[in-house]
């Protein structure tokens, strides 16, 4: 659009909901009063190009969702984006991602993609120091794939996640066809969002001292910052609010907003 | 993207918020079950290249937007849109809408433009049909510019707008830096709220039957459908749901969901 002004991609569509939650993320975390103050984005969803990735990394599917992420790069990369955001954790699995980058090596690609789950170990880095034993709420291909394991015990971090059949509840607070996440974003329905506080809290009593958000449909139920509902009160981490503010940290860092513990 | 799959495009920045919401109610009205079965949406929002459409309306700036517009939708247009929407009913005033028309052709564009206003009276003419007095809330660039009443007298609809000092609130309740929508959209301030909702029984008093959100920062702050707190309840016309339901309708028929008077 203009080569003066960085423009942020996005690549919506896994899941619709979850692209532009990232893009509200982005505009809320930038110091704004009118709209011309506000960030360049550009947003592609074209779901149905894109296979479920946690199918692929279960075996149910065999084309691998890389290659379509690389075209909507692609695709976004014609309209001038520079530095690219995927709000999908599940994308971010080694065998999906490096597919990916290898993908748009291979097509000439210049655009920078942020890795949200090595941004979410900056974040905890940085905001909770302390921190030893983390939880993740995940898809089951995200927790099978080691997504945040492989970065985060780099940082000397244990990551909890949930018992198998508890998993089988996260996964179906996500994607069953009636009650899930992905069928019934806007609003959530109450069951998604009360099987997924209960597997933080089965987290929280195996001794987490935080939580991650770990698929970006999660904090369409779970808004909050802080999980008051358990028998502690836990953080919440929220990988996509942690990928937008990176989003602005690599392309117009004056804008960032501070970021608040809500 | 694929020729096979027409291409939803959204002019973003427009406000950058009412972009999203304008993407997420299409979302929101379509049959889907599952990240695929999800539209094709590409949404360009690069607010800083458009100026404000009240401003020009009112000289105070003198570029018009309409071609940094046009230049959005030659964009959407590269990533394969066929049918476009603009979340901003300003945007829809003659002296831009006409103009913006006018320099797609020129540079040979094939997209079809929804209109947003005739979309609304059209979905008027088909929920609400006995309706005479019509209330409309928007900026005052769309209030001076007689963007509803010339599409809605044609009708034979009477088309109220708030008084000089109330359309001064409306105005701020939109614009302000500290209070207004471009500001603070998410959430939205509760003055904003109040701003319009008294305005909205402004016009109730005067005799609306319905009234028109008719500035897609509104629905923001207005999300309810119908209106409790007035006087008599006073069905509400969200003009950014029915371009979204217009864009199903003009893409993907048979995915369009049922309207719901919630």
């Amino acid at each position: 659009v203009n080569e003066h002004a960085p423009l942020i991609g996005i690549v919506g569509g896994v899941g619709p909901y979850a692209g532009l939650d990232l893009a509200a993320k982005v505009f809320d975390q930038t110091a704004a009063r009118r709209d011309q103050e506000h960030l360049p984005v550009a947003l592609l969803s074209v779901p149905h190009t894109i296979a479920d990735r946690t199918a692929y990394l279960l075996g149910e599917v065999a084309e691998n969702p890389a290659y379509a992420l690389a075209a909507v790069i692609r695709n976004l990369e014609t309209l001038g984006a520079t530095v690219v955001g995927i709000p999908c954790n599940t994308a971010h699995a080694p065998h999906i991602f490096d597919v990916l980058l290898a993908e748009l090596a291979r097509a000439g690609s210049r655009a920078r993609v942020l890795h949200m789950i090595r941004e979410t170990a900056r974040f905890l880095a940085e905001t909770l120091p302390g921190v030893q034993r983390v939880g993740v709420l995940s898809t089951t291909g995200t927790a099978r794939a080691a997504v945040y394991p492989a970065v985060l015990q780099a940082l000397g971090i244990t990551v909890l996640a949930p018992a198998d059949d508890m998993q089988v509840r996260v996964q179906a607070a996500i994607y069953d066809e009636t009650y899930g996440i992905k069928a019934q974003s806007n609003p959530v329905t109450e069951r998604a969002r009360a099987e997924l506080l209960a597997a933080a809290g089965h987290l929280a009593a195996q001794g987490a001292e935080a939580v991650i958000l770990g698929c970006t449909e999660i904090p369409l139920a779970i808004p909050e910052r802080t999980l008051q509902s358990l028998p502690a009160s836990l953080p919440a981490v929220d990988p996509t609010l942690v990928l937008a503010r990176a989003l602005i940290r690599e392309t117009y860092p004056d804008k960032l907003m501070p970021y608040l513990h809500l």
